[in-house]
């Protein structure tokens, strides 16, 4: 273990009311020892560090100057709020994050209410802002709203629709723009490049800046005549801004590991009678903690690690990952095809378009956090007569649906759809886990949907989508290692809604789609050691249903069960239609679905996840058995029989 | 019928190469009689007028100076291409528009080669257009991509995450804004007030500014050392506009119905070497059609009407529509409970907002076309004690549904959805039948989700939202009018969860959820006629279940089916999913499930959909008969029994 800092200022902090009870200038003993901190818990646990690293002078200028929780402090994403558990009331818990029973890795509401609104995907802060600034007013009660997001999230069309809206909540909102340069690859696109602008041909505020911008604060003779609407606009802004053309005030930009700068700006915004204000708050992600600047990510998310070093644990050796098969296979279908190109929503280390980006940097196209225009982009590529694969995690490919939809599906456009972190997730938690996809994609005509069992059917997955023009196809596959086999060489092409028998039995069918095949055929080694001969088939496709295979598994045994890594609506409802719509229920059938709970998953270790959800090859065992020996349902139609 | 107007240039002009032959001084002739020819259509047809009378000369131009079909022109939504469409081969269909059969009311592939991307939901243009050309530009070909967007469409969040990325595209992409200052209803935002700021603030470009700032196309000597990069980016724009920080070249503003204006400014477009550039067009809704001029919506959606007086044929009188029963609820219940408010995304008056709004202004949002934005703005309200309704179309909440999962449903916020456009709408066809939702919402944990029978249990549902603090909650409704019903005047809370039966029998089961139970109700008339005792069930929810009454009714009728206006992975998914679990099926159950088809169905008269579709009582009474006949399925299993 390392050993914990040395923090006797912090040690004396429970809540922000006792830093407001600080001076101004023991702040920065606050920052450093907060620092610290952060560093030493995230060394034992892992998690986000160089976001939070970025924020440690903000997160304390913040709860100094502003009255939180009245004031509602919304950190976009929340993976940088860290340093504001540690300051509000949660440091006793701080080195559980993201395990199991412990602290979130994200801000969450049900932890404390210093966490108004809980994130986890980016983008969202400002309309949830405006929404507790608005409600505020209508309230007539006192309170501000203050959104903190990144330059990154910014590119994301949710900002830019909160923005355009912004005007409604007037001086109740207060958006800080913590503009870092990163997300967690380096930002793309106009807005990126119009900051960067912004910053490299303004200086930083300065405090004599300040005496002349800011009327409110400073003496009276400078104030006097300043008090004015227009005037004090004129005063705090510096002008011309993209977003003072939508209809903020624009200060900065200002340091953010300045406290003496940060404070009385923040001061001055905190009491204007104008707004909404936006404050351009210039950050080094991983600032403070040498190895993390020195990082390509700075940091971004880290493995345990020795504080002194900065040397992380090494991640036990593994197979590979399904998003490095993926990136490899897409690479080798590339150099076939000149059409092949990839798409990538701001992840392209965590979706393994970065492997295809350094093979065909022309074909790959990182454009920034914004999924719909991803996919429409990649509409109007196969319109055009390329074969885009539109790389997207399983969770934020739900901020592209409509385009899906409507662009893609409508159109029959044949739209490639990587889906990464499809299923439990692990650590993460419930807002990146990957539970919907199956049910949201499958309703939709023309699509065809598949998921591998293991990386080699991934690759034949991949291959498959490559080939197939006649409308879009996903193929979506869980975080993490593959299970070993072999890469195959040569990809096969897959038939489209055939599926493959695995192992065969006569008793009991399992009908899996996706990689719980491992556990199925765990579970029927058990059955058999039970005398139960089992079964055990992959799907491959949750849409086209193999209807031919289906059937006769179903014909030809006492028990059948789907197993599948997503929620109700999804495999196990397509086959329960299927055996409806065909009168395969009938005569009776003992059909069970194992699925995703009814609820939201809390984050712990994968494992502890799938005993939780029932998809284990324990939960496989139970569920079979107790459908044998059921007669429960033949007794309640006992009484028409 | 209207006589047909008088059009000889018109005549000759079969596709745009023909009007690429005429001379320049001609097209306004061409743009005259193009307008009387659109006018005379839709006076026969109905449909969206507005919109393109206001585009009738940036139609002829466009095509006049780009190469279409090769150079690739979107229009965005499409609803304003009725011009385009009568230019590019398809006038002898024009009076078939939105008819069953006839052409679409918006662009489609399958009509036209001049169509390259279909549309119907706003804002995508932009995101298809750089499809379009950054495909040209990996394939080394010509060919620009031209987006025509609206001022209106330029709030949603996927118009500028497309902004965003537009520099990939070069000089490729040639980005139209269309300012009418008109969506349906006027436009909101910090957008919309900085576009009416540059238009009263700069002059319409003149012939003497073009010659002052575009190098190309002039004499040689007032073009010589202007040819440079930087000095034609410096020549063709004016500076300084939000277009220009996000890496476009802005053009304008334009007056769009001057044609000796359009057209060189869009041939030096066309022809510059640097890119993307965005052409600033001012253009008024309804142009050069005096009672479209004076309504004050500017004649966007139609009856057929007489093209003399303009005067609309009247809609058949008939009960109230399903969502102007929503807005007088909802007024209902603002007046005991100052907590509730109401937001639309930019239809106001297509979700009954507007009757909200007019009561209770201060609590009435419209935010724009920004769904994504309304659905985490409503949370933000609710979590800080605010009773919201959302109120989306079901088509449009797409475009929301992350934050639908990630904002509202995982923290369990009590966000109301008032879900218009529930099921098939008709002449909008496919892009706005409401066929997903039911499947989408209905697998999220914690979420209720509703649909009423007729306009009364509209108004019990509303109020069952109003009261309903514990977490999300929808109410899905149909396009058009209520079934005559009394309106309840004092309204009931509804137990979550629960039916009612509406009808007793004994041998046929059908368990109806939403508008369909009036084609149940004559259905079990006629299965009745023929001895087939039937109950019909209206569900009200279709999540949760009421699984006591569904368990009680497959038990006791020899046949049971689903009925509702949605698509695979909904209700009939979730009633044999519960059948499933509690092994009411083991035992052989007769249950099918009535649904939508797995196919996008072309528009039509609503009728005819549900015929196609298989939903209205005949198909109800054939599927129950099959079912009754059918003992294949014991058949099939006899290979084992």
């Amino acid at each position: 273990m390392t050993d914990r800092p040395n923090t006797p200022l912090l040690d004396t902090i429970e809540t922000p009311i006792a830093l407001r009870a600080l001076a101004a200038d023991q702040l920065g003993q606050v920052a450093d020892e907060l620092r610290a901190e952060t560093i030493s818990a995230v060394s034992v646990t892992g998690g986000h560090l160089g976001a939070g690293l970025g924020v440690v002078e903000l997160t304390v200028a913040l709860h100094y100057v502003f009255d939180t929780p009245r004031d509602r402090l919304i950190w976009d994403v929340g993976h940088q709020a860290y340093p504001h558990k540690i300051l509000t009331g949660r440091r006793d818990q701080i080195r559980t994050l993201r395990q199991g029973g412990g602290l979130s890795g994200f801000t969450k509401r049900s932890e404390s209410e210093y966490d108004p609104f809980g994130a986890a995907h980016s983008s969202t802060s400002i309309s949830a802002a405006l929404g507790f600034a608005v409600a505020n007013k209508l309230a007539g009660q006192p309170g501000k709203a203050i959104a903190v997001i990144g330059d990154g999230a910014m590119s994301a069309g949710m900002a830019y629709e909160a923005m355009n809206n912004a005007r409604e909540a007037g001086n109740r909102l207060v958006v800080i723009l913590n503009d870092n340069d990163m997300s967690i690859a380096p930002p793309v696109g106009g807005l990126s490049a119009y900051l960067a602008r912004i910053v490299s041909s303004r200086r930083f505020l300065t405090l004599r800046d300040l005496a002349k911008r800011f009327a409110r604060r400073l003496p009276r003779p400078l104030a006097e005549g300043l008090k004015k609407t227009d005037e004090f606009a004129r005063g705090i802004t510096m002008g011309g801004t993209l977003f003072e053309e939508l209809g903020f005030y624009y200060v900065g930009p200002v340091d953010g590991h300045n406290l003496d700068h940060l404070i009385p700006v923040l001061e001055n915004v905190r009491d204007a009678e104008e707004g909404p204000i936006l404050v351009h708050v210039v950050t080094r992600k991983g600032h403070g903690y040498a190895p993390a600047e020195a990082a390509a990510d700075k940091y971004h998310g880290v493995q345990k690690f020795d504080v002194v070093s900065g040397e992380q644990a090494k991640a036990p050796a593994g197979p590979p990952t399904y998003q490095n098969v993926f990136g490899d296979a897409l690479v080798e279908e590339a150099k076939r095809d000149s059409t092949i190109c990839a798409i990538t929503a701001a992840m392209p280390s965590g979706t393994g378009v970065d492997r295809f980006a350094k093979a065909f940097p022309e074909r790959a196209f990182d454009v920034g956090i914004a999924e719909q225009h991803a996919v429409t982009f990649a509409a109007g590529l196969a319109a055009q007569g390329m074969r885009p694969f539109c790389a997207i995690y399983s969770t934020f490919l739900q901020r592209a649906y409509d385009q899906v939809v409507h662009d893609v599906a409508i159109q029959n456009l044949p739209v490639r759809f990587a889906i990464d972190r499809a299923g439990l997730v692990g650590a993460d938690g419930a807002t990146h886990a990957g539970s919907f996809d199956v049910t949201y994609l499958a309703t939709l005509p023309n699509f065809v949907v598949m998921a591998p069992a293991d990386e080699a059917e991934l690759v034949h997955m991949v291959h498959t989508c490559a080939l197939h023009d006649s409308g879009p196809i996903a193929v979506r596959y869980p975080r993490g290692n593959g299970t070993g086999v072999a890469i195959p060489a040569v990809p096969e092409r897959l038939a489209i809604g055939k599926g493959r028998i695995v192992r065969e039995g006569k008793t009991v069918a399992i009908l899996s789609l996706g990689t719980r095949l491992g556990d199925a055929l765990i579970a029927a080694d058990r059955l058999e050691a039970q005398g139960l001969s089992t079964t055990v088939a992959d799907l491959r496709f949750a849409k086209p249903l193999d209807r031919e295979m289906i059937r006769k598994l179903l014909a030809t045994h006492e028990v059948a069960i789907t197993v599948e890594e997503g929620a109700v609506g999804g495999l196990g409802a397509h086959v329960l239609t299927l055996a409806s719509d065909e009168g395969l229920i009938d005569a009776g059938l003992k059909l069970r679905t194992l699925r995703l709970p009814d609820a939201f998953q809390e984050h712990d270790k994968p494992e502890k996840q799938y005993a939780e959800a029932g998809l284990d090859a324990d939960a496989m065992v139970e569920v079979v058995l107790t459908a044998l020996r059921s007669n429960s349902a033949a007794m309640a139609r006992g009484v028409r029989a």
